[in-house]
């Protein structure tokens, strides 16, 4: 999924994502929430008919930001108080207002409000963030299971509903990992979602906490797993049973100059391609590839073109979303 | 002509410039010639090549970057000795060199080397302005005959070479223009450009000297307004016989938010837009207008997403050849 924090992928055009194949795109509660607000955003149709994004879309819980982003006051049992970066204001956050933002977004699918649990974090701390988060998640369903609207909002209904998604935590402790995961299961969300991870822990760590979770969550809902990776992480995690990733790295790595290529990473700033006339990849079709040679794209970041984020976005997202074409395409043709 | 200074319309892809029937865009000789470099852009085939953009290119001469951007050292008879707004290092441009570096570059129109007047500037210093302006442009011409290119470089040969305008200066007095446009007529140049205006003077001085000037210059040669202007002011002087103008506008204010519309100029900043889910224009048919809100554009606004640029700067550039493209059917089908 790409990211579009603020209801926008970052410097990409719509048209441009959904040449490119993108059906499933992420928006950020939490800066949503902020501005221009949910419930303007309900009372212009939802969240699909104010960005005008006919595709999916999926909205995390605002847990994760709340924890990385603003000034944080207070976590207690009932939710969360913060200061938003942008004016310092005075909000809480609970599973229930988590909830309703996220309703009234109209996302495709909503995510339960959560701890993050930072890393590193004791024992006792992650037992102490799992109790939130499992708690929160009865919560979140109960709320949502109540509230929850026919999507999308703005074309003639097929009756289909919000989903809502657990979200599995407990540090990098696999047994609470696998605790969570199974009470979550018991409560029946209609997707599964492993959070907490590349939270800057080490790799080995993120792919155990996958391999212990992953076998117990059901094969046949959604498995999602929040916030990876690098091009390698992505197709190994798919080909482990993940069904969908989000990340920011592709889009905010290319607004500085880090291009994802069939023959590894490309840093575009690099003066070894001020006169490489060679497109970026030379493996890859997508319209950056067929028109731009690597010296252009150098040259649009050292004069600080917008049109530099746009181009190396898009050659980014290319080569993501292609690595899961292939991986999807292997699943039908093994 | 949208302008692409460094080598890019900013924010707006060129297959979407393509789209909206851009078929002439302005490169900045100043900045290109800084970077990448004239002798770099040329070892790759030329500018075309480089930005991967096969229609038509017009060079300005650098001599307006020259004043109003670089920290001037000294202008002489032989030319303007400058140093960089990039990085303070020294450099020199005298006619035969801009003509070299617009060679170089392998731009279709190339402009002769000349002096910009400031405004306001008293008769003494524009007569000593235009003296300047006169004899480089003859050295300008004899240069540019001499060592000027087919274009463009890079597909097979039409045999057609590169062009240039002389631009006629003279301040704001009506008889040095006009004698400058007769002394550039008998030079014989591929084309004539009224440069020197939009620098401060009220809008109706602007029309008095191009209304001078205009029935000097033969008919049967484009005739290019350099700098130029607001909707009204491109679709009036194209009613007086302009063939050509530039200017920023169109992009630069979209960047800051300003859209022109068929209902006036839209800052799209503005609170009263927040919930406004009409189009930007509702007379518009482009990408923008037939996908997004206004309410939706200023959202983009408000968050600083780099998206905001590329879509106000599609609408604007959209409804700037949308003016000419009107102008162009009235003179087929009067």
């Amino acid at each position: 999924m790409p990211v579009g924090t603020a209801g926008a992928v970052k410097a990409v055009p719509h048209d441009v994502l959904e040449s490119l194949g993108a059906e499933l795109i992420l928006g950020n509660t939490y800066h949503l929430y902020l501005r221009p607000g949910h419930e303007s955003i309900r009372h212009m149709g939802g969240l699909h008919r104010f960005m005008s994004w006919p595709g999916a879309l999926l909205t995390d819980s605002g847990g994760f930001q709340v924890f990385s982003l603003s000034d944080l006051r207070k976590v207690s049992e009932e939710g969360v108080e913060f200061r938003s970066h942008l004016d310092g204001s005075s909000h809480f956050f609970s599973p229930e207002h988590s909830m309703d933002v996220q309703i009234a977004l109209g996302a495709d699918i909503a995510m339960a409000f959560d701890e993050c649990t930072e890393y590193p974090a004791d024992r006792s701390r992650a037992e102490e963030s799992l109790r939130f988060t499992m708690a929160w998640a009865r919560r979140s369903l109960d709320h949502f299971r109540t509230y929850r609207k026919t999507v999308p909002w703005f074309t003639e209904s097929t009756g289909q509903t919000q989903s809502l998604f657990g979200i599995v935590q407990g540090g990098m402790y696999a047994d609470l990992r696998r605790e969570c995961a199974e009470r979550l299961v018991e409560m029946d969300f209609d997707g599964y979602a492993i959070g907490g991870l590349s939270v800057g822990e080490p790799r080995d760590l993120t792919l155990e906490m996958i391999a212990a979770v992953l076998p117990l969550l059901p094969q046949d809902k959604p498995r999602y797993v929040m916030g990876v990776g690098y091009p390698d992480e992505i197709e190994m995690y798919s080909r482990m049973g993940v069904d969908m990733m989000d990340c920011v790295l592709p889009t905010r790595a290319a607004r500085h100059g880090l291009l994802f290529t069939s023959e590894g990473r490309v840093n575009i700033k690099n003066r070894r391609y001020a006169e490489d006339q060679g497109p970026p990849d030379p493996a890859c079709q997508c319209m950056v590839c067929r028109r731009y040679s690597r010296a252009y794209l150098r040259h649009l970041m050292q004069a600080a073109e917008p049109l530099s984020g746009t181009l190396n976005s898009i050659h980014n997202l290319a080569y993501y979303l292609g690595i899961m074409a292939r991986v999807r395409q292997s699943i039908e043709a093994p």
